[in-house]
């Protein structure tokens, strides 16, 4: 079976977008487990986070192959390689959503000026908290607190705040220049995100969307996603350092106690 | 270092203990990476999540040591070790916070009268999509969907929301026991929870908690948050069930449509 | 360069092929983290395990690659993406060398005369041990014992003992069916084996491989590792249903004892 | 049942060290998964590897424990939390037989002459491969090849080949450090080695363990099978700086070819 799908795409395309004019077929990727095929369809849903398409128009092409081989057994329309709103490998090594990458780089004297810090401080944290610390913790977020902005993101923006958990998978790194500067980059493998549908549409969310000027859907079809994938990934950057530069300065407790949180 | 640590855990727990009265020291266990010494400090912070407590307490115990060995570099106050809110393997084996099992059995009529399933078909897909397709992924998650319902609560109930990602972990298992009824059930490793602090004593929120019974601190410190804990890993139980229920009787699709979400 | 990379591969192929007559180029899968691309390359190498091939070939396609791009920067000619002789959840998920399931059905008559046991008692035994303790682990190996089978095929016949690792990966299933017989399988995701090369010309090793005819390369590129492939599987599959079995008739410690191993 | 497990220690460390006067009982650690507990005791076994005495003593105490609770029902004598020869993170983090850490700070000057390469660019290679790289990966093991060392070793050394495995999971790390020197590490938590017992008794392999003198059963019960740990990880670390000076050099190809391996 694995075999027929990977020989059959163009007819497994025709059958998914015939089942909405907003949906697109990248690629399905077959999995064998034991006596399992597992399945993974890859969408293009434009705008729309778009789990409501990919679920019908997954659930019409299941349908369409079930009828095809009858020896077949359909289990379940999910079998966990999607891998919705689970911590995952798959997640951080073949993304969902939108994956996306968002780097800066701060001179030494503005890291001395506004994180109290040092390049070089900066960067040992990050390697020792985020890389090593992380890697002996079984982790798959090599990261700060990613979890925290993604989250406020979402919930002022009408996403599902159980994709925060997708979203929490990554990598923050930092490094010395050859410049003696501060290079800090994210790395987001799974945003999930849409500006058109869901929790979008609703009163202050729809407005937190207007005001960085991605409500709706664009006229080039994706775009407002994206960019709005890039307004989180840069706002996760600027978390990203405000907390470690706030642990090599030392002051993540202070902060804790004057803001009472 | 490491040796240290584990011949002097009453003087750190004096250490600890004298930086709140709500505070219980109950472990420490030292890890070593190359030249790192990570310590995952266990404390008891009754009905509050505790967050900013045991970062507080943490720090002034780290404080402590390095004062006792100043060849010591102190790094960062925390070395992800924690894990706080990044998916990890740690988090699935040890757990953080509130660690819950939840469970039930349902007579096989029931199942057939509610879910229009067997309690074959249930355990079916939970074997196959739960546990075979989750390992396939590399998943730490082996469950349907429990991070939807884990959010819910937590958006509802002022928690925190990014607490989700570790909340996400766990396992739902599903089977058919010896007089043919079904039993299902939620292990949930790591519920970051209180019923204090934080934005528990906000309107809503604090409503939510007071409806429910579990607003404030409990007399019994920690009452109130086990209780709400336990509350969440039920509805989470119920979420399960009603979804796998769904799969095995080919209805999500519909319930999608219907519901329009 | 991601992109330069996935619209360029039929001359990226060209580069690979003209490095030896027998590598095949069948794909390469780009992967970004931070300021860094991974390349993954996919070669067939025929009945060779061929890790020497792919290394030379690698090392000249990047050449060929900087060379094109000066202001890229090769840091490492394997950036364990690869990911050789390492535990890692992207050996279980995409596979490594020969990825193959083998499976049997066992009559109950012959588990109870053979096993001492019953395909119940067999099948909760791989439930609870290689699905559900496995999960808990966080192991990338569901199964009981597969890389001891490994690690003795690979020692007697000539394969590379490190690659005991890649071959430990995979999963275990045991499943009552429908007649009440015992279905068992084992899913290997990563041999990386050959028939040709390296420890294959030894002694009494090629001997071995000559006696189950494997020896050397196969008219059709690719058939003996195939082949051979197919043996170890079946070998770990009699290993896996023997200690299962054990284990359900609770003979193992006796088997221990009496065999003094 | 994980309850009376943790307040019965004194009792079941009765039990376990009257299988045998050479098994020291450390601790055993329950861990809930729905209605399964998995027990992971932890012995001291000496000299020996151990994997026999441990199988008995477990035994003999579940017989025990069975015995004092009869609603209790034994599925496995191993639930895979031990987690013997399967990769994990289990592994990784709790470690397994012997957890060691070898470091090494070479000079630049000899970094140069012996490597052909600079502390910085053996640093660079370790950092973007064995960390990011590893971690991109879903990797547990965050090394260079530390398995073929491991593996060398073993089969030399008469340890149990699949236990490749559990060697295979660990850290390398390079640092410059203050003085531009290079800092290179390696952490392995799970060395599961002997000196007596299993394949330590056999012909060469005996003779390899009389020539680093480390044969048999040290007076001071398990110095020969530390002492021979030690040597195995300072193999491991030679091999690692070779490697990974090899790849900076970009000289690894030429080696390959050279050695023809």
């Amino acid at each position: 079976m694995a075999k027929w799908v990977n020989e059959n795409k163009a007819e497994i395309k025709k059958v998914v977008e015939a089942t909405d004019p907003f949906i697109k077929f990248n690629d399905v990727v077959p999995y064998q487990t034991a006596n399992n095929l597992f399945l993974r369809f890859i969408y293009d849903t434009g705008d729309a986070m778009g789990m409501n398409m990919a679920t019908i128009a997954t659930d019409k092409t299941l349908a369409y192959i079930e009828n095809k081989f009858p020896f077949l057994k359909h289990v379940a329309l999910s079998g966990n390689m999607c891998i919705d709103k689970k911590p995952s490998a798959l997640t951080l090594i073949e993304g969902r959503g939108i994956s996306i990458v968002s780097e800066v780089v701060i001179p030494k004297d503005v890291v001395a000026k506004m994180l109290k810090a040092t390049p070089e401080g900066v960067a040992e944290v990050c390697y020792r908290k985020n890389l090593l610390g992380s890697a002996k913790a079984g982790a798959l977020g090599f990261n700060s607190h990613v979890a925290n902005i993604v989250a406020a993101m979402f919930l002022a923006c009408g996403q599902d705040a159980a994709h925060v958990v997708d979203g929490s998978h990554g990598f923050t790194t930092a490094e010395v220049n050859e410049n003696g500067d501060l290079y800090v980059s994210v790395t987001l493998p799974a945003l999930m995100v849409g500006t058109i549908g869901g929790g979008t549409g609703v009163g202050s969310q729809m407005e937190a969307l207007k005001i960085i000027g991605v409500a709706g859907g664009a006229k080039e079809a994706g775009r407002n996603s994206k960019t709005f994938a890039e307004i989180v990934a840069g706002a996760v950057l600027a978390g990203e350092i405000s907390l470690m530069g706030a642990l090599a300065a030392r002051h993540l407790t202070q902060a804790h106690v004057r803001l009472n949180r």
